[in-house]
């Protein structure tokens, strides 16, 4: 037992994963395939031509339960990775708890979440097959962000649909984006047909992540070398994210440490699954808990209905089961905007239907509490979305303290929130509402 | 050598330097003293105690040339140490340059930059005596939120006098203070006399560092259990941030490289002196040049004239030997606000005045197209302080591609940019001048 004196686990760069785990062939029964948004016939390879690279459409169908990492992704990863898993234990003396406390550090990469552990994979597939530009939606601007760092890392260029009352109110995202030679286009548009359609009808739309989608997919399908790209819920953008889980499962194994509960937050489910797929097995063995955490004011998974429904609000992409609140349900405006998605990545809701994952809502007010907590014990800053996570950390530690049990709780910290301050400035100065 | 092939040398924590290295015994000549701002003579150890713990006093004037690190604060640098030392392998591809290029990341640290080397330092001494609070001043921000991060985590309370013109423009890095449990205040403010006398003569004053260091040092010399914090010049200061250049030291024999060159940024000069007084001796030797870069805009280094000066605007500080241009010279507002100091450390000035370091000025605009390479090819985006670093560092690859040579070059990443954002979006849109 290493870890009374050790604060971070570290791994070597040689240490770090050299395959991906898939999750498809540990499901206990088999994924509804995506249905075509006009036929509803199960969606053929081929369909998803026009927008995605093949190699990334191979994934997202793949039965294989492991899948090489190519090395040039492993090159760039080392930029930031291996990430450390870190042992809270000034925040354990906070709480007085027998519990042990960990949490995997992802804000260590560049834009500072787990987002480019995908966007570096996908940058990857689409220029081996020579696509140039590839084109996606933003809302707050992490994921945007995520994937302007890859694209410039390979040499392709990269255009962002941003949410336009996001790209008034939030500008340093933006800035973020074209530092890194990203194009920032607020959204709706006057470059896509169906953006200069809701233009024409409402001029001063604030713009919706849905709008954003539809634009970023017309803009790949109809220009030559462009592909589109998506940031979670599809099986190989959550692929892409078990190197989290992979090399916090080593990390654990390091210091002799058998997990009882992992804990993530949940907006589409990319980082939850990165960090808690690699344990599905464990799970479905009874060894240990996994614990989705998401925001009352989006409950998909606690309060959602398990069925088919379209990914964006126009209702143009292919249909998905998962739990959904509805293709039209808009969230309240939270800060964690990273987690106000209607649906969720089709595993992970079929997951929480067998019961092998659970699901927890939590309101913002006690999120920023636990958040603040953190800070102000570990000194490390967390995103709004990853306080959800930190909660339900924190709450699992005093029922550990009340029970008088030594568990080892382990909790995703998917992105630092230094981007994020007005957020905790609401807070501090009671401008939060508790929904 | 490994070096081919790895991207970040890591250190275990068990190999974090456990003594800082105090370049006093091997400077040139014997330092001249500070002297008291009244009488002119050598300033006294008791002459301190109003406003600095005897523990931080006695590391001012020790000759030791090993000074053991508290294992209280090698617990918390352990947070964020030790740092990466990364080969710059893609910036070296842009630049077709023999030359090996490595930088040492202090933006790991939660605060984002170096500064919490000595912040968490000198918040355990002040706490092993018994302060309650401590005081300090800040332009732009970034050793305020040092000092609110080390404070929170030895539970003591900290002020800051935030120069009121950043306070308006500049709220994130305020936020950030808050969040650690900072109070701040503008400055000038109601709190001090001096403070007072300032908004009677001009109500509408924008306030200067000068002025919130009257503020602050007034605080601390008034109230019970206060002391005040410094974030640079003094030779405590510069000793607590060597913890970054032996880390270098030990990593860059890790992969079997001899540096042929050590570039930092100087501002007062601690980031500066933390990474290259450990190599002193070897430049001493001539086995190595040390480069000091600061901005054309306020070039103490290459313009000022070395003599005994006021280290404030007010000439209430002790006055230090230095190179200086004036203690009421105020610097055009480039966006480096940390590099905006009329004189530097006494022993960095003394250095660079017997050769043994040498300086050079470089204009705004030549840093930022060197940060935006280094953003687009390495991609950590930097602080526009680090981006001067990062533009000598360049210029010495391109010579060495010039003249053919494999050099080793290594240059102090002192902090990320994530928290300047402004800064690009003024250079990205055309809007910075070339001061």
């Amino acid at each position: 037992m290493l870890s009374w004196c050790m604060k971070k686990i570290m791994l070597d760069e040689s240490e770090m994963p050299k395959e991906w785990y898939n999750v498809l062939p540990d499901l206990p029964e088999p994924l509804p395939p995506p249905l075509h948004p006009a036929t509803q016939e199960p969606v053929k390879p081929e369909d998803l031509e026009p927008i995605f690279p093949k190699g990334l459409i191979q994934q997202e169908m793949s039965g294989e339960r492991w899948i090489r990492i190519p090395e040039d992704v492993r090159e760039i990863y080392r930029i930031w990775r291996p990430t450390p898993l870190v042992r809270a234990e000034r925040l354990e003396k906070a709480l007085k708890t027998p519990a042990r406390i960990y949490f995997k550090y992802e804000g260590a990469s560049p834009p500072g979440s787990h987002k480019p552990n995908t966007a570096v994979a996908q940058a990857y597939y689409n220029a081996k097959e020579g696509v140039e530009r590839l084109t996606t939606e933003t809302g707050a601007g992490q994921w945007g962000s995520a994937l302007c760092f890859a694209t410039k890392l390979f040499e392709m260029a990269c255009t962002v649909y941003m949410v336009k009352v996001s790209f008034m109110q939030k500008p340093y995202r933006r800035v973020m984006m074209e530092t890194w030679g990203g194009e920032v286009i607020p959204s709706p548009s006057d470059r896509t047909e169906v953006g200069r359609k809701i233009l024409a009808e409402n001029p001063d739309t604030p713009g919706s992540l849905g709008i954003a989608i539809s634009e970023a997919i017309e803009d790949a399908a109809k220009n030559e070398n462009t592909k589109y790209s998506l940031g979670s819920v599809l099986n190989h953008v959550l692929l892409h994210q078990t190197v989290i889980g992979l090399e916090t499962k080593a990390q654990l194994e390091k210091v002799d440490e058998k997990p009882d509960v992992l804990i993530g937050c949940v907006g589409g489910g990319s980082n939850f699954a990165g960090l808690t797929y690699p344990f599905v097995n464990d799970a479905k063995n009874g060894d240990l808990e996994i614990i989705a955490v998401e925001p009352a004011a989006c409950p998909t998974l606690t309060a959602g209905e398990y069925k088919y429904d379209f990914g964006d609000v126009a209702g143009l992409t292919p249909l998905l089961k998962m739990y959904t609140l509805g293709h039209d349900f808009i969230p309240p405006p939270i800060h964690a905007g990273g987690l106000r998605y209607h649906g969720d990545a089709p595993t992970l809701c079929m997951l929480v239907k067998h019961g092998v994952i659970k699901a927890r809502a939590v309101k913002q007010l006690p999120t920023f509490e636990a958040g603040l907590l953190f800070a102000r014990t570990e000194g490390i800053i967390p995103a709004p979305e990853t306080n959800h996570a930190v909660r339900a950390a924190i709450d699992e530690a005093i029922k550990a303290r009340e029970n008088n049990e030594e568990k080892v709780i382990v909790f995703g910290f998917s992105g630092h929130g230094l981007l994020d301050l007005q957020a905790y400035d609401d807070y501090l100065a009671g401008r939060l509402a508790d929904t």
